[in-house]
């Protein structure tokens, strides 16, 4: 058996058995590979983006680190704005990349690159394999450290000898890191702290959708605190029956007001908040100058370990109160196009564990509040700020839960940057339905173009913030990529294609012409 | 006046005066400080790959650096493989990815990244403002760097408080380094040297394309030695009148047939030849065992010294003959679809000073030959081997030669990756005529699956190789981003379609239904 044979068996041995790949000649043993493996599901993206961003929105719903196969260093470039979106998201993710053999690269050919300086710049563990014997077990190792904190970013050079030359077969899969507890100590103090006047537990990652939620919930109940979850989330359970968080703002002045009266913000498995961005003349800490931030637990840490033993500091039993949101459906609107009942139609009409994934951006304001008590749902954001994470992101999630529907939320400036995600939406005949918002712009720059003083527009500003001249069409766009897809202008065309959308199988795409 | 204003004033006065865009909320003044100078063309590009391609494109066609604006790490990310490309084609670049402000970055806000530690994986030069005063001096460093060495990737990260804050005022320019020059006795060694049986003066750089092509072609007139051009050239001048060049190829074993007679090898502005990629069994390097390189001057040093006092030291004067191309243009084929007469009829048609940019892959051997002896005209090569290069590089190359009409021919795999480059065409109505080859797939790699020794191919491989199911419909994809198209299936309607797209002003696109 060769290198990449042993790679193949060792991954599949390891419970990984999605590759999202864009492989190129120096990955060909690893394709040959694959293709003596069936147990190993590979889809194709057109792009690299598409492949990274599907593996994050894989382990978002599955838990499971999904691989990628790419192609030497302008591949992984290609792949890294949404390696950052999976880095901030914490997911897990093994990224394999092609690489010359090991003798090829004394020389300056084409597509030599600094593979591994490149993945260093934002992946948690990077190795390139010397030899053919060393593939199966630094897969094997790279498995863990994907897997290692709840999840990193792992990348494994394969340089092309290594795959083509004689392995001695897969390697036993070997555990991740075990995950560090904060002392006894500390969770008391935690537990003290959360019954301070104006205390806040801050909670992220897995808390923001399953049983841990319910957990913190009943911490909050108990002790009177507030229950937080930041301005983004990889993933957080919502609609009816869901644990009511208070989430952050985006705007510095709207996070500040949030969190005024916040004297101890307590985080359990939650980063320190921080501001989006920094602008002339405001802090970049939402928080009052006079609150105390405990840090409980970083997200990389046991987070189940430590939210279970300050229950139990605490005395709770499963059976404690906690606050969680009733339904309450919006009547289903009709009338001309105005985002803010398309936004109630879209929470009239989501169906019961849909995943909505969204970049919406500017217009998430009409979607996000109108949901917050339709039926049970996951939502998906774009944590790592960088746009084109929403379509390749609806892919991952959709083959990790194809029983569930899923839902894009997006821009057009959005969706531009990996539209090709569409094509493999097509070709695996993923039940997603995308919607796009055609403002014809970047709308949150010109918000932004005021936040940093600046309201007189000329005409270099307005051309780069401005995606007209000409219009995209995306029903021509979508279609070009073999998805069907229809224009809407007013609210009853909307609710009509969403409803045709969802009750046919395979992908749809809906555009939605928005008043600017 | 603000640190962006000085940044954008120090170009401007620098001789850089075309931005290919796509910024952010982190670069807004630099925005905000474009508008107040419309002497700087902003050109926005709805995908980084989009810009980084387009300055490549640029300085391929007019020698002149042009500046690209990013958005943080994700930004430079998404621009990598085309920056990528750009270093491989010797290409001065300037790269300005706008940053947190320097006090935001003690917090892990959403778009944090290693902005410094991605350049550095790249770029020749790295640099990242400390404040607003150090913007322009900054500026200025960083347009000298990108001029050095005949070209080279500068990177200047501008965190967004030195954009905003007070700077002192634009900086002067600053000269790149002097370019270094060989000695004396080694130019001399190399005149004897290229007169020994089996020399072969190998060229790159402006050599290919400009007065420096003849120089080198009168040289090995005199000598006796053969004149040879890499596989990839960023620009070479062809057609009728062109220098004869010979060119190396793609293959390991035609490689090493092109070289096997050389037994000497001067090297001149040209890199050391390389095989493409490594395979079992094969050599990387293409020249026979017995062949000496004669390392004379890097693509880096003063090329044009050196050549000039080769042919001194060789008593070449300006009307010594050289061997040139004439004019032979093949007949205007019909009838059903065939690759070898499309080649034939784009090679009749092709107008006098086109440039083609040539991301073709397999097909190139259709439209290589025929064109050889076509009117004059530049052909720019995807000199990194990373596809996703031909239409961004279009951009550039028509925005730095307005007058000039551009051709991209390229398969369907490759266009895919940056086909947002088509909105920009659309927008800046640029006379580029976009040629995809819909052969279905990476066509490229089954013959390296073959190559690799793979011959028996399964459905997991297969579902690699193809883009099929569903089809991709270019018509539709063009005609999404605002440039009209077409579909042709026979030779008549591509000969008529091409016809139409040359006559009129703006872009368009022609899909070429190949026979897989």
């Amino acid at each position: 058996m060769n290198g990449a044979e042993s790679l193949v068996q060792t991954l599949l041995s390891g419970g990984v058995n999605v590759c999202f790949a864009n492989p190129g000649t120096s990955e060909m043993h690893f394709v040959a590979a694959l293709d003596a493996h069936p147990g190993m599901r590979c889809v194709l993206c057109l792009f690299e983006g598409g492949a990274t961003g599907a593996a994050d929105g894989y382990f978002r719903m599955s838990g499971n680190i999904a691989a990628t196969l790419l192609h030497l260093a302008p591949g992984l470039g290609n792949g890294f704005a949404n390696l950052h979106t999976a880095r901030k998201a914490g997911s897990g993710m093994l990224t394999i990349v092609g690489d010359h053999a090991t003798h090829h690269m004394a020389y300056e050919s084409p597509l030599k690159g600094d593979i591994p300086g490149l993945s260093r710049s934002i992946a948690h563990w990077t190795r390139a394999s010397p030899d053919a014997t060393s593939v199966a077990p630094d897969g094997a190792q790279a498995m863990a450290a994907a897997r290692s904190h709840n999840g990193q970013l792992a990348t494994l050079v394969l340089p092309a000898n290594t795959a083509w030359q004689e392995a001695t077969g897969p390697a036993e899969p070997v555990p991740p890191s075990p995950l560090i507890r904060p002392d006894l100590a500390r969770i008391q103090a935690a537990a003290h702290t959360l019954q301070l006047p104006g205390a806040a537990l801050m909670v992220d990652g897995p808390t923001l959708h399953g049983d841990l939620g319910v957990l913190a919930a009943q911490i909050v109940k108990k002790t009177g605190a507030r229950l937080m979850a930041p301005y983004l989330a990889a993933r957080i359970r919502r609609g009816a029956g869901a644990v009511a968080f208070e989430r952050l703002a985006y705007g510095v002045d709207d996070n500040a007001a949030v969190l005024k009266d916040v004297r101890h913000m307590v985080l359990a498995g939650a980063q320190r908040p921080t501001n989006f961005f920094a602008y002339p003349g405001k802090p970049s800490l939402p928080e009052a100058p006079n609150t105390a931030v405990f840090d409980l637990c970083s997200r990389g840490m046991d987070v189940g370990y430590t939210l279970n033993t300050l229950a139990e500091c605490l005395g709770i039993t499963t059976t404690d109160p906690y606050d969680c949101w009733p339904q309450a459906l919006p009547a289903l609107p009709s009338g001309p196009m105005d985002m803010a009942l398309i936004g109630q139609a879209f929470a009239h009409l989501l169906p019961e564990n849909a995943i909505v994934v969204d970049e919406s951006i500017t217009l998430a304001r009409f979607f996000m509040p109108p949901t917050q008590q339709a039926r049970p749902h996951d939502w998906l954001h774009t944590t790592g700020g960088a746009i084109g994470f929403g379509l390749p992101n609806a892919v991952g999630a959709a083959l990790a839960c194809p029983q569930r529907p899923v839902f894009v939320l997006t821009g057009d400036g959005s969706a531009m940057y990996t539209l090709q995600a569409l094509w493999t939406m097509a070709r695996e005949q993923l039940h997603v339905v995308t919607i796009v918002f055609a403002n014809r712009g970047y709308q949150i720059l010109r918000g932004e173009l005021a936040n940093v003083g600046v309201t007189q527009v000329g005409r270099n500003a307005l051309r780069m913030l401005d995606v007209e001249q000409p219009q995209l069409d995306w029903v021509k766009l979508s279609e070009g990529h073999g998805v069907p897809a229809d224009r809407v202008t007013d609210v009853d065309g909307f609710v009509a294609s969403l409803r045709a959308a969802m009750a046919k199988p395979g992908p749809h795409l809906i555009e939605v012409v928005c008043p600017v």
